[in-house]
């Protein structure tokens, strides 16, 4: 399903203009790649996080929740391989010190000659650097990009530095002694907060495998280039969650979780059949047996919401031997010790949110009866998620009206959010009301006083109808409810 | 309320056996003083963050939610003053490297001079130091340690650095490229997120003063004396809310928000009314002109859960000058342009999850009927935060019980968490039910296939009454819902 050609740049307009999101730190002129959610981002954020905790931890019995510090022990991130290899390769140009990742001077170069139509030099280019950064060759990565002549777009020259890896956790200093003043991380994902407690959740919560443990928060990545506005950031939101399995099951398991995974984001976040799919894992990282992402077909195209890695015993033998304490699991049901295997669902809370504007926001036009244009921007997000459930609006600020309002909003705010607004005509308050994404509106009007009757008005249709006053809240709570 | 001798040891104890608090990255012998939230905990933290933010935002119309970026412009903590005054003054022995707060070193001398009979040497010392601190002469309080002959604990010398400040925030650096990289801050406190957003929830949400802000997430402090478990951590969750007022009218707003969150400790965290109290600052920061805490008595004695501060017009003044842009809002009732005032409310949400446990723990001891001896540890957490509502209890694993058991899980569980289990006596499933906190326990047994009815057993009583199946539900929502 096609978006409209302008439909990101005005999205990031909308959600500015709706308190959805902000830069961060705006009125200092923002930090790159940081954003922060206003009023009703924040609360559509925290609708989706808690909607996957309800899937995950309370709708089944055999998963729970944990929240596991940021800041995790260093050797945390030696054992999980991060330490080591989660990196980007790097080149600086000696004249203007500008940085560079090298897949991306590598890339930008493949482009420049397929625009000068040299498409079969530019393919083999690329499949050279690919090749290369395989084998970890860096020297060849810096011979190639000087046998093609690269150069730095500030000083146009050729002299580079070596490729380095340039790590992208963030570190800090923990402690003020300073000989015993250690350098941690802000950890890069959630998933080991899981595995370092498996053994403390699994004895406490007499679990018995096959069982799971999910987690939402933090995670923070130095990332060169992040863009796309909340796609990449450098402080994002994670909801993951490990279920732990026996050896020889993962195929079985990993196949569930990607049918249930794909499912929830169908009936749950109310995306379209047509705007995903799966994208298997071609080349598997060295702990994955099978690993599969659910794509989204974002303006900018289908791109990773979440991934399904079937991580076998990597992660927890990988603690076992750096920790020197057994990670295993005494399986009643077949008398035997084992380092379970885990099958990973990993979804960015971010990307969910961008995705859910995504797919609700429109612009429509159409003609009135009396042959006039009409317009309006709506977003079309799903009940269960849209942060304002109902606005209550009294046709006037006199007659009693607004006490009638405030009877209604009294009553229906306990159990949902509610919008009361008395100002303005009752169309300008629709459209803000559409703007924002709030799927009910109900007017409160003279006849409201006579007959208790109010007009209850649909977002997505705009149809309005006449219904007791007493039937509002069941009518929204039955909405809302999934 | 007084509590029994060793409580505080033996919650913590209690609180990892049963899934509540585990000691961050345990399996590497942990990382001081950071900890885990396991399946308990992390849903006892999530019900009372839920609960606030309910409270402070669906329940009133001038409260909008925000969730600002931890990053944040490095020029905020400038502003906010935390760059040049979040610090505690340090001072290292030259022979051992030991660094310590020059705080904690007098006061154990302090205490050394009491010890040995001298309290008013020890008086007029404290005296002293606190005369030298609040007048910021570092080299006289140095004076004072040498005059003292204060030894390092290590090396027993009396070789003494300078006392300088040391800063309690996390640094790291952001960016790849060395010449764009920059030094920012894990944010101390979720309070500046609010205020550089001022103006943009302010225009975006149409919002007219008074209105407020709320903001819950992580915050961070290189504590130098982190202790007391979850009550003093280096990584921590704030529940903030900032009200902006006109000037002048202060007095009132700050006695209204002082009320009303007494309130909410007593009505939703149900805290007794006899282990809350006020406790009035007598020395104000340099920007308040009023402050108080809510103290609860904890285990160790009354500390602090929450405060509330008139902040005047400081934050967003400062704000104003750093930025150059006016953090001004056009009163249309008075027609005038002002920077407006706070108040805020501030409450730790680690700090409440320990009250609550602290409140919640009970070790109960008496004579049964037969003249036996019995006992239980309870945790009595209020049912609308308790972790699980309702453990369904089938009494032998066959005869159809589970079947009846699993349609009552599925009845309930879209609405409330549940736990199922068929294993052991029901004796000793009431206790674990009892340790872990569970407010209701329903057995299903032979009479419920005859008659549809269950023993429903509870937690704070030990009570139990025969009602039928189809009245669970809508007894325990009634409880839980607040």
């Amino acid at each position: 399903m096609a978006y409209e050609a302008n439909t990101f740049q005005n999205l990031i307009g909308h959600a500015k203009e709706y308190g959805y999101i902000f830069q961060s730190s705006e009125i200092y002129d923002g930090l790159s790649a940081v954003y922060d959610y206003g009023q009703n981002g924040a609360q559509l954020k925290k609708n989706i996080r808690d909607a996957w905790w309800k899937t995950m931890t309370q709708l089944n019995d055999n998963i729970v929740g944990i929240d596991a510090a940021i800041f995790m022990h260093p050797t945390t991130w030696k054992a999980s391989g991060h330490v080591d290899s989660f990196s980007d390769p790097m080149i600086d140009n000696k004249d203007s010190n500008k940085r560079y990742r090298v897949d991306h001077l590598i890339e930008a170069h493949a482009e420049k000659l397929k625009a000068e139509g040299e498409t079969q030099k530019a393919d083999a280019l690329i499949a050279q650097m690919d090749r290369l950064l395989a084998a970890d060759d860096l020297a060849g990565v810096k011979q190639l990009i000087i046998d093609n002549n690269m150069k730095c777009s500030v000083s146009s020259t050729c002299n580079w530095t070596d490729v380095r890896q340039f790590n992208l956790m963030f570190s800090t200093e923990l402690g003020s002694v300073t000989d015993e003043a250690s350098t941690i991380y802000l950890r890069p994902e959630t998933a080991q907060g899981i595995f370092v407690n498996f053994l403390n959740v699994q004895k406490t919560g007499r679990m018995k495998i096959p069982f799971g443990i999910a987690q939402t928060g933090k995670a923070f990545r130095n990332e060169i280039v992040a863009r796309q506005f909340i796609f990449r950031m450098r402080e994002f939101e994670q909801m993951e969650m490990q279920f732990f399995i026996r050896p020889g099951s993962q195929k079985e398991w990993y196949e569930h979780w990607k049918t249930e995974r794909l499912k929830w984001h169908k009936e749950i976040m109310g995306f379209p059949t047509d705007r995903l799919q799966y994208h298997d894992h071609v080349k598997l990282a060295h702990y994955a047996d099978a690993a599969v992402d659910i794509e989204f077909e974002f303006p900018f195209g289908f791109k990773e919401l979440e991934g399904i890695h079937s991580r076998t015993d990597y992660d927890l033998g990988r603690h076992q031997e750096f920790s020197k304490k057994k990670q295993q699991y005494f399986d009643t049901e077949i008398n035997q010790n084992y380092v379970p295997y885990v099958i990973e669902t990993s979804v960015g809370l971010d990307r969910l949110v961008l995705a859910t504007l995504a797919n609700a926001y429109a612009e429509e036009k159409w003609t009135k009866e009396d042959g006039s244009e009409d317009s309006r921007v709506v977003l079309k997000i799903p009940a269960n998620l849209a942060p304002t459930k109902l606005a209550v609006l009294p046709l006037t600020k006199k007659d009693g009206l607004p006490d009638l309002a405030r009877e209604l909003m009294n009553e229906c705010r306990p159990a949902f959010n509610c919008f009361y607004e008395e100002k303005d005509t009752i169309g300008k308050r629709y459209r803000r009301m559409d703007a924002v994404g709030t799927p009910f509106c109900v007017t409160i009007d003279h006849q409201t006083k006579e007959d208790g009757t109010v007009t209850i008005r649909y977002r997505d249709t705009m149809t309005q109808e006449r219904i007791h006053l007493n039937e509002v809240k069941a009518k929204v709570l039955a909405a809302i409810t999934k």
